[in-house]
């Protein structure tokens, strides 16, 4: 039987709003903010509250963070209008979005000195596993966070690897998945095009390269988006440019080069330069295609 | 029932051997050509024939060509002790050494002008696969290129990708798949060396992102590798910037941009120049390390 928390979900675009939806499935109140009205009337639409309004941030059993940058972060957390210095002793701030390894923890050491719990808890999955609270979470932190945190976690996610007793170890790892990612699908958008110069149809492609030593989950995940010509964005290329930087900020602060990580972000800026920023992170192959000349599907 | 075929193996390097054991096994008579000695006579005391001594090429009904470039390719193909011109008429070329679909159609014009077929045959698997008979082949060329190359493509693969009726085709796939396989060997070993700087041990690395939206086939497959430190070379470093070298080439020729492949090669040619050429792949994430003095496990 599950105890009924009082939890806020902070940012509620595509990520936010599946935790939020699993969240009020497992039974427990839900305060949504966000920006966009819109987004939050949708949650009160299916049970939730307007965090805005209706709560004062000293109920708050769990604030769960789910905001664009660590700005964003920042802002929300200890900003004029930030929660925690209202939060109570014992309650604990899930911190799910993708920051680096150092910020996350300076915001540990502040959230702690207010005697507030601090989770470094860096999700993967995408949407629909969000909304069906199958995420994977990268999860670093004491002891007493993670057992704070625990009503959120086990309504949210299917997989939780515990990496540490310490802020920072979640997000390195998130950093670490984020390298690999935006690698592989920038190369598979590559690879496809490449293909394609060479009589390859992306179909083709799919159909064999799948089967082969040179595929991986994104190109799995992302290649039918291409072969369909279908670019509503599960995750946007504006994604990369983001969790790419952090990456390399990251490997420059420790003077680590990482020329392939290098290579892939170029490619991304240069989609978001040319318009594409929203588009699903797949269209990253337009700029390969539009080099050369090549009709991508649907085109 | 299988009818015995006479059948030459080309190359009795690690995949060579295992193809050619493969055929033995079926019951085919199989003439190795190879010119390390040692490598013959492994054959020899297996069941095989010493192909440079023991048939003339006019009694061949295949000839499987596994050497390393497509320079060794055409001298053992056309050379002054060339083989194709002995072969009979309705003989096969099974062409597996990867190349550029230019150079393979080439190679299926002058088996064609002398009366024997020509299949674009490139292989995947590695050799353990080879030795089972369990590869992966992308194949070209004529429906009588394939009728003829039959017998070996059943006992070799587990997979036939047929792609066309013209070489080429199965030439593009492989170098395509290579850009990718490529590709996902160094990015692995450059996340893995970064999240090292972040303080995730290989170990940990491996058993999260294998998980994670950020695997690949070749993570999976290479980094136990390194978390063992065991670099017995299943695919050298040295296939690298000769396998890439031949995708940019291909790129270039049609004016193709391919800025990932690019950067993975000149890791994989950094690492050769190092020394670590007959090291197994996987090797290349000791230049990483080195950069930023990490010891690797086992180091």
């Amino acid at each position: 039987m599950t105890t009924t928390k009082h939890i806020a979900v902070i940012g509620l675009g595509s990520m936010g709003c599946g935790i939020a939806k699993s969240l009020l499935r497992a039974g427990h109140q839900v305060y949504g903010y966000d920006l966009n009205r819109e987004q939050v009337q949708k949650l009160i639409n299916e049970g939730g509250h307007n965090g805005n309004d209706t709560v004062e941030s000293k109920y708050l059993d769990a604030a769960v963070v789910v905001v664009l940058s660590s700005t964003q972060m920042e802002t929300v957390l200890f900003g004029p209008k930030g929660i925690v210095h209202n939060m109570k002793t014992g309650s604990v701030v899930v911190a799910c979005t993708t920051v680096s390894p150092a910020f996350a923890k300076e915001m540990e050491a502040k959230c702690i000195a207010v005697n507030v719990h601090y989770l470094d808890a860096p999700i993967s999955g995408g949407s629909i596993k969000a909304a069906d609270g199958n995420l994977s979470i990268m999860a670093a932190g004491t002891p007493a966070a993670f057992t704070a945190a625990r009503p959120v976690l086990e309504t949210t996610a299917d997989t939780i690897f515990e990496l540490g007793d310490e802020a920072g170890a979640g997000s390195a790892m998130k950093a670490v998945n984020q390298l690999l990612a935006g690698v592989h699908i920038a190369a598979m958008a590559e690879a496809l095009t490449f293909g394609m110069t060479q009589g390859i149809e992306p179909k083709q492609f799919l159909e064999v390269i799948s089967k082969c030593a040179g595929t991986s989950w994104m190109l799995e995940n992302r290649a039918p988006h291409i072969t369909k010509g279908d670019y509503t964005p599960h995750s946007a290329i504006d994604i990369w440019p983001k969790d790419l930087g952090i990456v390399l900020e990251i490997a420059e602060s420790v003077n680590f080069r990482a020329p392939i990580a290098a290579a892939a972000l170029q490619r991304f800026t240069e989609a978001s330069n040319s318009g594409l920023g929203s588009e699903d992170d797949a269209a990253v192959a337009k700029i390969y295609a539009d080099e050369v000349n090549l009709k991508l599907p649907g085109q």
